[in-house]
Protein backbone atom coordinates (compact mmCIF):
# COMPACT_ATOMS: atom_id res chain seq x y z
CA UNK A 1 0.00 0.00 0.00
CA UNK A 2 1.31 3.65 -0.39
CA UNK A 3 1.75 5.80 2.39
CA UNK A 4 -1.18 8.10 1.57
CA UNK A 5 -4.42 6.16 0.05
CA UNK A 6 -5.98 8.96 -2.49
CA UNK A 7 -9.31 8.24 -4.42
CA UNK A 8 -10.28 10.65 -7.79
CA UNK A 9 -12.81 13.73 -6.29
CA UNK A 10 -16.35 13.02 -6.34
CA UNK A 11 -17.27 15.25 -10.04
CA UNK A 12 -21.17 15.91 -10.45
CA UNK A 13 -24.44 14.22 -9.23
CA UNK A 14 -24.80 13.12 -12.28
CA UNK A 15 -20.69 11.81 -12.70
CA UNK A 16 -21.81 10.46 -9.46
CA UNK A 17 -24.76 8.31 -10.41
CA UNK A 18 -23.70 7.49 -13.60
CA UNK A 19 -20.33 7.50 -14.44
CA UNK A 20 -17.72 4.13 -14.34
CA UNK A 21 -15.46 5.59 -11.61
CA UNK A 22 -14.93 4.83 -8.47
CA UNK A 23 -15.16 8.73 -6.60
CA UNK A 24 -16.28 7.86 -2.97
CA UNK A 25 -17.71 11.02 -1.35
CA UNK A 26 -16.51 10.76 2.18
CA UNK A 27 -18.04 12.72 4.82
CA UNK A 28 -16.50 15.68 7.15
CA UNK A 29 -14.96 12.97 8.93
CA UNK A 30 -13.40 11.31 5.74
CA UNK A 31 -15.70 8.28 6.21
CA UNK A 32 -18.37 6.01 4.19
CA UNK A 33 -21.03 3.89 5.73
CA UNK A 34 -20.53 0.30 5.11
CA UNK A 35 -23.01 -2.37 5.27
CA UNK A 36 -21.86 -5.91 5.38
CA UNK A 37 -23.97 -8.66 4.78
CA UNK A 38 -23.60 -12.32 4.98
CA UNK A 39 -23.14 -13.65 1.22
CA UNK A 40 -24.74 -16.70 2.09
CA UNK A 41 -28.07 -15.96 3.79
CA UNK A 42 -28.47 -12.31 3.03
CA UNK A 43 -28.44 -11.55 6.82
CA UNK A 44 -26.90 -7.97 7.44
CA UNK A 45 -23.94 -8.75 9.66
CA UNK A 46 -23.12 -4.93 10.42
CA UNK A 47 -23.06 -1.57 9.73
CA UNK A 48 -19.21 0.14 10.28
CA UNK A 49 -17.42 2.96 8.57
CA UNK A 50 -14.39 3.11 6.19
CA UNK A 51 -11.58 5.63 5.52
CA UNK A 52 -9.88 6.15 2.38
CA UNK A 53 -7.34 3.58 3.51
CA UNK A 54 -9.58 0.70 4.34
CA UNK A 55 -11.54 0.97 1.32
CA UNK A 56 -8.75 0.44 -0.69
CA UNK A 57 -7.30 -2.07 1.58
CA UNK A 58 -10.53 -3.88 1.17
CA UNK A 59 -10.94 -3.46 -2.32
CA UNK A 60 -7.17 -4.79 -2.59
CA UNK A 61 -6.86 -7.32 -0.84
CA UNK A 62 -10.67 -8.67 -0.74
CA UNK A 63 -10.51 -8.67 3.54
CA UNK A 64 -12.49 -6.49 5.16
CA UNK A 65 -10.90 -2.73 6.78
CA UNK A 66 -12.05 -0.70 8.89
CA UNK A 67 -11.86 2.67 10.84
CA UNK A 68 -13.10 2.93 14.03
CA UNK A 69 -14.92 6.25 14.85
CA UNK A 70 -14.47 5.29 18.63
CA UNK A 71 -10.86 4.35 18.41
CA UNK A 72 -9.84 7.00 16.04
CA UNK A 73 -7.72 4.01 14.24
CA UNK A 74 -7.94 1.63 10.83
CA UNK A 75 -8.79 -1.63 11.87
CA UNK A 76 -8.83 -5.43 10.15
CA UNK A 77 -11.87 -7.24 11.19
CA UNK A 78 -10.97 -9.92 13.25
CA UNK A 79 -7.82 -8.55 13.85
CA UNK A 80 -8.18 -9.43 17.70
CA UNK A 81 -11.25 -11.97 17.56
CA UNK A 82 -9.74 -14.03 14.34
CA UNK A 83 -13.61 -13.67 13.33
CA UNK A 84 -12.56 -11.78 9.62
CA UNK A 85 -14.48 -11.22 6.60
CA UNK A 86 -13.67 -12.48 3.24
CA UNK A 87 -15.49 -10.02 0.20
CA UNK A 88 -17.57 -11.93 -2.33
CA UNK A 89 -18.72 -8.55 -3.86
CA UNK A 90 -18.89 -4.93 -3.18
CA UNK A 91 -20.91 -2.89 -4.70
CA UNK A 92 -21.51 1.17 -4.23
CA UNK A 93 -24.78 3.15 -4.30
CA UNK A 94 -25.92 5.99 -6.23
CA UNK A 95 -24.40 8.99 -4.65
CA UNK A 96 -21.06 6.79 -3.74
CA UNK A 97 -21.33 7.21 -0.09
CA UNK A 98 -22.47 3.80 1.25
CA UNK A 99 -20.71 0.48 -0.14
CA UNK A 100 -22.18 -3.05 0.22
CA UNK A 101 -19.93 -5.93 1.08
CA UNK A 102 -21.05 -9.56 0.64
CA UNK A 103 -18.89 -11.66 2.75
CA UNK A 104 -17.65 -14.84 4.20
CA UNK A 105 -17.77 -14.42 7.86
CA UNK A 106 -16.08 -16.44 9.82
CA UNK A 107 -17.25 -16.72 13.52
CA UNK A 108 -19.22 -13.83 14.41
CA UNK A 109 -19.30 -10.16 13.05
CA UNK A 110 -20.34 -8.63 16.65
CA UNK A 111 -17.88 -8.22 19.51
CA UNK A 112 -20.97 -9.39 21.58
CA UNK A 113 -20.54 -13.02 20.32
CA UNK A 114 -23.35 -12.65 18.62
CA UNK A 115 -23.66 -13.51 14.37
CA UNK A 116 -24.56 -10.07 13.36
CA UNK A 117 -24.85 -6.75 15.27
CA UNK A 118 -28.88 -6.86 14.30
CA UNK A 119 -29.72 -9.54 17.37
CA UNK A 120 -32.83 -7.37 18.82
CA UNK A 121 -36.16 -6.94 16.98
CA UNK A 122 -38.05 -3.46 17.37
CA UNK A 123 -41.68 -4.41 17.17
CA UNK A 124 -43.86 -2.45 14.81
CA UNK A 125 -47.22 -1.13 15.37
CA UNK A 126 -46.24 0.65 19.27
CA UNK A 127 -45.42 3.81 20.49
CA UNK A 128 -43.91 5.28 23.37
CA UNK A 129 -41.33 3.54 24.87
CA UNK A 130 -40.31 0.50 22.72
CA UNK A 131 -39.71 -3.02 24.01
CA UNK A 132 -36.86 -5.51 22.26
CA UNK A 133 -37.18 -8.97 21.51
CA UNK A 134 -33.86 -10.89 21.67
CA UNK A 135 -33.72 -12.78 18.62
CA UNK A 136 -30.44 -14.24 18.16
CA UNK A 137 -27.77 -16.39 20.31
CA UNK A 138 -24.42 -15.84 21.03
CA UNK A 139 -21.62 -17.98 18.84
CA UNK A 140 -19.10 -17.24 20.68
CA UNK A 141 -17.91 -15.98 24.46
CA UNK A 142 -16.35 -12.36 24.24
CA UNK A 143 -14.80 -12.88 27.35
CA UNK A 144 -12.30 -15.55 25.83
CA UNK A 145 -12.31 -13.90 22.43
CA UNK A 146 -10.94 -10.40 23.53
CA UNK A 147 -9.21 -11.90 26.54
CA UNK A 148 -6.23 -9.53 26.44
CA UNK A 149 -2.79 -11.10 26.28
CA UNK B 1 -47.87 11.49 16.47
CA UNK B 2 -46.97 13.57 19.61
CA UNK B 3 -45.73 17.03 17.95
CA UNK B 4 -42.09 16.34 19.75
CA UNK B 5 -40.97 12.38 19.53
CA UNK B 6 -38.43 11.17 22.28
CA UNK B 7 -37.18 8.05 22.50
CA UNK B 8 -35.33 7.74 26.64
CA UNK B 9 -31.48 8.48 26.33
CA UNK B 10 -28.79 5.85 25.95
CA UNK B 11 -27.10 4.54 28.73
CA UNK B 12 -23.73 2.53 29.62
CA UNK B 13 -22.30 0.44 26.81
CA UNK B 14 -24.17 -2.45 28.44
CA UNK B 15 -27.26 -1.31 28.90
CA UNK B 16 -27.19 -0.46 24.66
CA UNK B 17 -26.18 -3.35 24.50
CA UNK B 18 -27.82 -6.11 26.31
CA UNK B 19 -30.81 -3.97 27.75
CA UNK B 20 -34.20 -4.69 25.69
CA UNK B 21 -35.08 -1.02 25.57
CA UNK B 22 -35.20 0.85 22.93
CA UNK B 23 -32.43 3.91 23.61
CA UNK B 24 -31.68 5.17 20.02
CA UNK B 25 -28.41 6.48 20.25
CA UNK B 26 -28.48 9.66 17.92
CA UNK B 27 -25.51 11.27 16.37
CA UNK B 28 -24.82 15.07 16.45
CA UNK B 29 -26.65 15.35 13.80
CA UNK B 30 -29.93 13.72 15.62
CA UNK B 31 -29.42 10.70 12.98
CA UNK B 32 -29.39 6.62 13.23
CA UNK B 33 -28.47 4.80 10.27
CA UNK B 34 -31.27 2.60 8.68
CA UNK B 35 -30.26 -0.02 6.03
CA UNK B 36 -33.08 -1.47 3.95
CA UNK B 37 -33.27 -4.81 2.55
CA UNK B 38 -35.55 -6.58 0.29
CA UNK B 39 -37.38 -8.83 2.55
CA UNK B 40 -37.64 -11.62 0.06
CA UNK B 41 -34.03 -11.64 -1.57
CA UNK B 42 -31.98 -10.37 0.77
CA UNK B 43 -30.21 -7.61 -1.43
CA UNK B 44 -29.55 -4.21 0.38
CA UNK B 45 -32.04 -1.96 -1.39
CA UNK B 46 -30.25 1.35 0.18
CA UNK B 47 -28.51 3.26 3.29
CA UNK B 48 -30.07 6.03 4.70
CA UNK B 49 -31.13 7.97 8.02
CA UNK B 50 -34.03 8.24 9.99
CA UNK B 51 -34.05 11.28 12.99
CA UNK B 52 -36.20 10.45 16.24
CA UNK B 53 -39.38 11.27 14.29
CA UNK B 54 -38.66 9.12 11.27
CA UNK B 55 -37.85 6.16 13.42
CA UNK B 56 -41.24 6.51 15.62
CA UNK B 57 -43.26 6.90 12.63
CA UNK B 58 -41.69 4.29 10.55
CA UNK B 59 -41.95 1.54 13.96
CA UNK B 60 -45.84 3.06 14.68
CA UNK B 61 -47.08 2.76 10.86
CA UNK B 62 -44.72 -0.10 9.60
CA UNK B 63 -44.11 2.45 6.48
CA UNK B 64 -40.74 3.37 5.72
CA UNK B 65 -40.21 7.13 6.91
CA UNK B 66 -36.86 8.54 6.36
CA UNK B 67 -34.50 11.95 7.22
CA UNK B 68 -32.92 13.69 4.10
CA UNK B 69 -29.76 15.08 5.12
CA UNK B 70 -29.71 17.17 2.06
CA UNK B 71 -33.16 18.38 1.93
CA UNK B 72 -33.30 18.81 5.64
CA UNK B 73 -36.66 17.03 5.66
CA UNK B 74 -38.61 14.48 6.88
CA UNK B 75 -39.56 11.91 4.55
CA UNK B 76 -41.95 9.20 3.63
CA UNK B 77 -40.58 6.72 1.41
CA UNK B 78 -42.79 6.83 -1.79
CA UNK B 79 -44.26 9.72 -1.07
CA UNK B 80 -43.09 11.47 -4.64
CA UNK B 81 -42.28 8.45 -6.93
CA UNK B 82 -45.01 6.03 -5.30
CA UNK B 83 -42.56 3.23 -4.58
CA UNK B 84 -42.88 3.54 -1.12
CA UNK B 85 -41.69 0.57 1.67
CA UNK B 86 -43.56 -1.69 3.86
CA UNK B 87 -41.77 -3.15 6.96
CA UNK B 88 -42.04 -6.44 7.49
CA UNK B 89 -38.97 -6.82 10.39
CA UNK B 90 -37.06 -3.73 12.21
CA UNK B 91 -34.05 -4.63 14.17
CA UNK B 92 -31.36 -2.30 15.98
CA UNK B 93 -27.31 -3.13 16.33
CA UNK B 94 -25.55 -3.61 19.63
CA UNK B 95 -24.78 0.00 20.17
CA UNK B 96 -28.16 1.46 18.73
CA UNK B 97 -26.89 3.58 15.84
CA UNK B 98 -28.24 1.77 12.85
CA UNK B 99 -31.40 -0.13 12.23
CA UNK B 100 -31.85 -2.75 9.89
CA UNK B 101 -35.20 -2.78 8.32
CA UNK B 102 -36.35 -5.61 5.76
CA UNK B 103 -39.41 -4.57 3.39
CA UNK B 104 -41.90 -4.84 0.63
CA UNK B 105 -40.45 -2.28 -1.96
CA UNK B 106 -42.68 -1.26 -4.30
CA UNK B 107 -41.36 -0.48 -7.84
CA UNK B 108 -37.96 0.81 -6.96
CA UNK B 109 -35.68 2.06 -4.20
CA UNK B 110 -33.39 4.02 -6.43
CA UNK B 111 -33.96 7.80 -7.19
CA UNK B 112 -32.11 6.90 -10.66
CA UNK B 113 -34.62 4.35 -11.57
CA UNK B 114 -33.00 0.97 -10.23
CA UNK B 115 -34.49 -1.44 -7.91
CA UNK B 116 -31.41 -0.63 -5.46
CA UNK B 117 -29.30 2.14 -4.71
CA UNK B 118 -26.76 -0.56 -5.17
CA UNK B 119 -26.52 -0.86 -8.93
CA UNK B 120 -22.31 -1.18 -9.01
CA UNK B 121 -19.74 -3.57 -8.60
CA UNK B 122 -16.17 -2.62 -7.49
CA UNK B 123 -14.14 -5.01 -8.48
CA UNK B 124 -11.89 -6.93 -5.69
CA UNK B 125 -8.22 -7.32 -5.69
CA UNK B 126 -7.55 -3.81 -7.68
CA UNK B 127 -5.42 -0.99 -6.56
CA UNK B 128 -5.30 2.72 -8.24
CA UNK B 129 -7.89 4.23 -10.12
CA UNK B 130 -11.39 2.03 -9.74
CA UNK B 131 -13.65 1.43 -12.84
CA UNK B 132 -17.31 0.22 -11.27
CA UNK B 133 -19.07 -2.79 -13.47
CA UNK B 134 -22.85 -2.04 -13.76
CA UNK B 135 -24.94 -4.50 -12.57
CA UNK B 136 -28.60 -3.72 -12.28
CA UNK B 137 -30.64 -1.91 -15.49
CA UNK B 138 -33.55 0.52 -14.31
CA UNK B 139 -37.24 -0.67 -13.43
CA UNK B 140 -38.62 2.74 -13.64
CA UNK B 141 -37.67 6.21 -16.12
CA UNK B 142 -36.80 8.52 -13.08
CA UNK B 143 -38.05 11.14 -15.61
CA UNK B 144 -41.54 9.98 -15.70
CA UNK B 145 -41.81 8.93 -12.19
CA UNK B 146 -40.84 12.12 -10.54
CA UNK B 147 -42.52 14.44 -13.41
CA UNK B 148 -43.15 17.77 -11.50
CA UNK B 149 -47.17 18.45 -11.68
Amino acid sequence: MPDKITFAPPGTATDLEEGLALTPKFDASGLVTAVATDAASGEVLMVAHMNAEALARTIATGEAWYFSRSRGALWKKGESSGHSQRVVEMRVDCDQDAVWIKVEQSGGACHTGRRSCFYRAVPLGKAGAIALTPCEDRVFDPKTVYRKA
